[in-house]
């Protein structure tokens, strides 16, 4: 099979979703048709993998029950989170929405299984955590088949990785990689929150690239 | 701002690229405009950060001396892979074309400097990782990217992680998250090549999928 190029409209919206993807903190509680969860999942389980290792898996979460406990676990690290940001920092810190773990319609946490087919696996050889990194890349495109679906997602990583697994009864070879809030949501922001809040500055590409090797720059790029 | 919601064809696009991007190993020796690569690693950046972190540099490489540097930390790696898979899977590994780092126009390590803007980051306070799994989410943009550009990508996992700073002159915070092979490509095979190798089987995605707990299933998803 050749496959066609993509033409100039197909690149648009390819580039148009990669910038318009938001971290998502405030949700509606609308409830998402499952054909477009299918959607998104489907789109997900198409990312690399390591070995074609397809170590990811998908529990979402509607229960609220489930949910109070993973937002109890997000309180008690968010204050010891707090603590750690000194002065204004930390009033800044505090003014910050993170999650929306009980707004949204829908919780999805996406694990993975380290020793699917196996211990020893091609391209972990010597780096044991690509499975891990299979399993992000599950994330992005999950994020993005959301985006243009109009579907906000907002990753929490504010949370001890030991709380989620007796929570969610996950078995002992696999660990929770990304906890996800999944909803539809008023608007999408012009900017990363964090940009906008003045947490950090927005980086010059120019300065992010190099040549050969660390520090070495070419005017041309 | 209230962003348009995407049509049809831009979610077309989206999902198609989803499903057309893959893992790349032969590659034409043709060079990458720089326009394209310029857009390429534009849309690498706009991938989600934590606490907008944006903890990723991307060296670009052509020079034949560093890449004949890093093809010989691969075979050096791949020797001892090889002795990992006993009997047939271990013929059927050596049979498989697994990097193209000579071949391809460029190859791009993709950086995670663990330290920037400080040591205390938000949401990374309880997940150090969540810097190196934000990297992964801008290889993950960068490799979509390059797909609808035509530009095929290869992910080398088969290096040892400590070969690669010396080589590119890392300094001490910053890691290797990926070793990129870059370039145009006869074509983009229409499975992944370790599908098509049976070297794994697909799986299934309904049974990827739990609801509320780890193995609860529901049928009308």
């Amino acid at each position: 099979m050749t496959s066609q190029p993509f033409n100039q409209n197909e690149k648009d919206a390819i580039y148009r979703v990669i910038r318009e993807r938001r971290d998502v903190r405030r949700f509606k509680a609308d409830p998402i048709p499952h054909e477009t969860i299918r959607r998104v999942l489907a789109a997900a389980m198409q990312a690399p993998s390591v070995g074609y290792m397809q170590p990811w898996n998908f529990i979402l979460i509607e229960k609220k029950e489930i949910r109070q406990k993973v937002h109890a676990a997000f309180l008690k690290a968010n204050e010891e989170a707090k603590a750690m940001f000194p002065g204004e920092k930390g009033e800044k810190y505090a003014s910050l929405k993170l999650e929306g773990i009980l707004d949204c319609a829908l919780n999805i946490c996406v694990t993975c299984d380290r020793q699917r087919f196996g211990t020893v696996g091609l391209g972990r050889t010597h780096q044991p955590e690509m499975d891990l990194y299979s399993t992000v890349c599950a994330v992005q495109n999950l994020w993005l088949a959301a985006r243009c679906e109009g579907v906000g997602v907002g990753w929490v990583s504010i949370l001890k990785p030991e709380d989620l697994p007796p929570i969610l009864g996950l078995p002992e070879n696999v660990v929770p990689v990304a906890y996800l809030c999944v909803g539809y949501t008023e608007q999408f922001a012009a900017e990363p929150e964090l940009k906008t809040a003045g947490w950090n500055p927005e980086l010059v590409p120019d300065e992010l690239i190099f040549w050969d090797q660390w520090g070495q720059k070419k005017p041309q790029l």
